[in-house]
């Protein structure tokens, strides 16, 4: 339905469209397919329809309306938007009144020109790798309508994999973006902890919270990051960075889709070199110290007097961070001073990192178990495998879709050093480019 | 025995004295009083000798050996000595090897000219106000030797309160600079929150702990700030600071003899306002929790592996902290930044607030409780109602001693903003030498 992002700017800029018809087009697209897919929780359609008109005045004044110009774009439902309830996928805030401002992220991208079209689904509170809402439904996988389409931010990947909008906001705790991202077959961007305005932002684990946002194509989500990340700037263009895999741990318990995607990616990448994570079993286990006391420090008040309103399958994990000693807490978030510093050691000698980004494609909803490699594993505490571990480090991500074994798609993740997105985006490029010259046909 | 620490250092410099006399009548103080009351537990009696020496060739070379030369002090037994174990009041780290350097407080000291006599005697760990300690004996005040010098510091103020030496290094988290230096009769300096190089200090709460002195007058304080405060450059001079004193909680619950303490300060200092501390409660239970928890993840090993080698007094802390759930610690750390930010606020109309500094005189050692207006109080859990609150905001402040109904010495803390010692420094010099005119006699 949309194309990409950058092109509807373009040829809204070029008045070779409307924004009021590129918006038309998108909430027609939600229409259509909201109803299978339950991506959106919200639609704002007259705010769109009056931004987008606001769109198409400055540009027939004359005038630059940004680089997003006329781009309908979606957030996760856990960013303020003016006069909506901002319910992060519960419940419990779904009595608050509506925000009274848009939160940071979604400003800047009006301000650019993008026209926001609504809220998106999510697990509550942004904990869980599923997104199958007790409250608001699961969101429903576009390319299998039986699995889901991953979480926490499954409403911003399920929206734009689509086609209903072609960006789109989720946030990114342990992997909440590049997970769905992995599953739905788009490009996810996280970038460097605290590049991105968090406010009017409901928070999961402040410690760890990353905004990040979802598209069709690496330039697209090279594009948000132009327009949303403060300090943008200061990074270098770098056109060939060095990439290296991870080993050990980082290639090990993967089904064979994966490990077919994960060798692609290095032959298109050129990669001749592998690195070690330092303690990537504690790295994990301190990202889930630090969110499950985090998270749960937060909803201490609905644990105790409205715990029955809680999603049955949060509500157990909130429960379990409340019985977290302060002991592990700190010594997770020592690890985490700790972990960053090796992390910014390893990247001396390459730019780029390449990991998987999901241990399996997406499950089908219901499914308790998965095989990998002959053996049977949970499939909720395994999703996280290899996005956790390297989430406190706060580094630039980009995960995007790599061609595995079976229909389904899967990605692998990107990682840079700190404030190096430059370096991250270029990788993702070439990959990007470099797989398209590949593909049958083409 | 040893006058004033600026005394000294003049006379040394005029070659009024050598620095090699100064220390052998300190080390004959030690020799002569540190039987009965136990403030040292390592005497450096050769080092000192040896850089005693080094100050006098300086001096008579010609050179400036620095703005504390020759003056004899000591240091609270977590502080690195080289070549000496330190122990922390502790018998689980008497078995490590002798540090290797000197901490980064004795080193400053000596780069300006000081003299190591030696290690003083502490809680184990820091953590308490009484030094009652288990393994290394109760350390005695110098004013009564059946009562407590104090704590955690008490070898630090018991040291200087005897006269064995005119300055000595401590630490403050929770008043532990400032309840000895109350009990004992002498000048506490707590400077802002992270002021101080802690480096080769064995921590108590690391988000707290703050390197801290004492000595007999303020001037000698505020000598020891010039040689460690980094940064105390920034502070402009100010003459005569308006102070205000704390109201509620910080006017009840003291005794006779801190209630005339704290009118003979007002009166001295020409108080006028009444202000007040925002939530003292919850800032009590904050730092509590803060450091409660903190100090606890770092003995986590010990209470598992060794507890029986912990001190009995203080090993039922340790366990009551590993049991704190990691929700209540990020309560805590959320409230000091609210704190912090509320103190400055507070601060924009006052320069300086008077409080006290304990709610009663240097307790006897065995008593359990106490009496406040007619009621009766635990001493432990009391001793540090008016230090513990504003420990998490990490302000300056100064304890000096005032007369109260009794003949034994009570203080009042002088508190400023961050980065301020100046203000705090002119408040309290501005008191003591309004004391010092008033004291009959004189």
């Amino acid at each position: 339905m949309c194309p990409n992002a950058f092109e509807i700017a373009e040829q809204v800029r070029n008045r070779a469209r409307t924004a009021i018809s590129v918006t038309e087009e998108a909430l027609h697209a939600i229409a259509a397919k909201n109803g299978k897919i339950n991506a959106f929780t919200t639609i704002t359609a007259e705010r769109a329809r009056k931004r987008a008109r606001e769109i198409d005045k400055l540009i027939a004044s004359g005038k630059d309306p940004g680089a997003l110009a006329g781009v309908p774009f979606a957030a996760k439902d856990l960013f303020d938007i003016e006069a909506v309830v901002t319910k992060a996928g519960s419940k419990i805030l779904a009595s608050n009144p509506p925000a009274e401002q848009d939160a940071a992220a979604i400003l800047a991208l009006e301000q650019a020109g993008a026209v926001l079209v609504g809220a998106l689904n999510m697990e509550e509170f942004a904990y869980g790798f599923l997104t199958d809402n007790a409250h608001y439904g699961p969101t429903r996988n576009p390319l299998d309508l039986q699995r889901t389409a991953g979480g926490s931010s499954g409403g911003t990947a399920a929206a734009v994999a689509s086609g209903m909008v072609p960006l789109a906001l989720g946030t990114d705790t342990n992997g909440s973006i590049r997970v769905p991202a992995s599953f739905c077959g788009v490009v996810g961007m996280k970038p460097t902890f605290g590049c991105v305005d968090r406010t009017g932002m409901v928070p999961l684990a402040p410690s760890q919270d990353h905004v990040g946002w979802i598209g069709n194509c690496v330039e697209d989500v090279a594009l948000a990051w132009r327009v949303l990340g403060r300090g943008a700037e200061r990074a270098e263009k770098q056109a060939a960075p060095v990439v290296a895999v991870a080993g050990g741990y980082f290639a090990e318990r993967m089904t064979e889709d994966v490990r077919k995607a994960m060798a692609t990616a290095r032959e298109h990448l050129d990669v001749r070199r592998t690195v070690e994570i330092p303690c990537p079993d504690v790295a994990r286990a301190a990202s889930y110290a630090i969110t499950s006391s985090e998270a749960s420090a937060l909803r201490l008040g609905d644990l105790r007097d409205r715990p029955e309103q809680l999603d049955p399958s949060t509500r157990y994990r909130f429960l379990a961070g409340a019985l977290l000693p302060a002991a592990w807490y700190i010594k997770g978030k020592r690890f985490q001073a700790w972990f960053r510093t090796q992390m910014e050691h390893l990247f001396k000698d390459v730019d780029v990192l390449l990991l998987p980004a999901s241990p399996f494609v997406a499950p089908r909803f219901g499914d308790e178990s998965t095989e990998i490699e002959g053996a049977s594993y949970p499939v909720r505490p395994t999703i996280g495998r290899f996005t956790q571990p390297i989430s406190s480090a706060g580094l630039p991500i980009v995960c995007l879709p790599v061609p595995g074994a079976s229909r389904l798609p899967i990605g692998v993740q990107l990682v840079g050093p700190p404030n190096r997105e430059d370096l991250v985006l270029a990788a993702a490029l070439k990959l990007e480019r470099s797989l398209a010259k590949s593909r049958p046909g083409e």
